[in-house]
């Protein structure tokens, strides 16, 4: 998916945000970048803020029009800063990245299309996508970087790509882990053998028992524990034993 | 919720990425900047960067440990290049965002952790966050700047911020949680309370502590306890180092 897409910048006047919209795009694995009638050249400030992703820049398509940047593409998408007199089908960066994954199933070429620093795109060239986007900024500080939004759109192209392998096994934490659960049985022994020595170091009346286990039970119920983890918490319940039973014979 | 997120930033050398970070945040409606152990100073490339964003700047805390920067905290959460040795609840940006909202429902304050552009944050730093945050970032090109890795995770924030707020307020159970949160501090003196009682029962060497304050860290930083489960586990350490010094005493 993402080497179906292509980043468009029209008319930027700042080579340090050619360099960080092309280091943004390649930590996100997208390599094609379009510069449409660019007012800055690519120079050391350019490669000093690319970091790394000069690559990009010494590949970058140079253009005058945008209608050239994006002839072969079947899906052209402009950021917009806000909404303008004519209603056009807007989205925000999310729904942004879903409809391009739907398109780009179909082995089309995707553009993404930013403007000027000072004054974003224009009418005309908003008119010339199918698409508007817009990142949800804050209303009274509405100006993003040029850079900044590149990476919020190639952050969110990545996430559409990876979309299919996040739904591995995973935690209640919706994370993936490394060890393998404990079950169900082994969790219920390590509550057994907390409950025991809790009684053992005298902390747990076994007559009134309150809802201490309840509470310790949704404690590490919550926590989910791998079997490693079991094996290291009852280590522990163990030398705890181990003292008390010292306790007890000194005591005789 | 934004107003309950603060960044932190340690130990950051360019100044011209503490600005691009300010304004990236207030972009995103996120005003709270700490700053540990600044190698840079807020200074005109800063203000340059901040592109009117300098009231985050003028009123940005400067410290000197990540502790201070996060101890009244109830949820610490730390950014993070790669999986490390000892696996810690890792999610990404997204996943981030939904559990931020979860733990800010319950009126707390969150951190978010960025580390250092050379070598982001450190082993001991990242344990003592409760969740770490991976930007999926490409596998041959994953060195993000610290201000874009800020656009990401502010981005993200603000898109969970704006979702519909027919969803209640929830832990990541899923249900609603009734006790406060424990803050970072609370939680930082049950560890250290731990620790003492692993020594007191020999279960811990501390000349060869190994991994296992790491990994007690992990599990009960991922259950996220509430102040009266930190209570609670306090009384059945003080028991636990009771049965100890009876033991000691018994022996003389």
């Amino acid at each position: 998916m993402l080497d179906q897409i292509r980043i468009v910048l029209i008319g930027t006047t700042h080579s340090g945000n050619i360099g960080a919209a092309a280091r943004a795009m390649k930590n996100m694995g997208i390599q094609q970048l379009t510069l449409v009638s660019p007012v800055a050249d690519i120079d050391s400030e350019a490669e000093v803020r690319a970091s790394g992703a000069t690559e990009i820049l010494d590949h970058a398509r140079i253009v005058s029009t945008l209608e050239e940047a994006v002839a072969d593409c079947s899906m052209v998408i402009g950021t917009s800063a806000r909404s303008r007199h004519i209603p056009w089908p807007l989205c925000n960066p999310r729904q942004c990245a879903a409809k391009a994954r739907q398109a780009i199933a179909q082995e089309n070429q995707i553009a993404l299309v930013f403007g000027r620093e000072s004054s974003g795109l224009s009418n005309e060239e908003l008119q010339r996508c199918n698409l508007h986007v817009h990142i949800p900024t804050d209303e009274n500080f509405s100006s993003l970087n040029v850079a900044s939004a590149v990476q919020v759109l190639c952050y969110e192209m990545r996430m559409a790509s990876l979309q299919e392998a996040d739904e591995e096994q995973t935690l209640q934490w919706g994370v993936p882990w490394d060890y393998e659960m404990a079950t169900h049985q082994e969790l219920e022994r390590f509550y057994e053998h907390l409950q025991a020595t809790l009684v053992d170091i005298g902390f747990l009346d076994p007559n009134t028992p309150k809802q201490l286990m309840t509470r310790l039970r949704r404690l590490y119920g919550r926590a989910a524990l791998d079997k490693t983890e079991v094996s290291m918490m009852r280590g522990m319940l163990k030398e705890t034993q181990r003292q008390v039973q010292n306790n007890e014979q000194s005591d005789k």
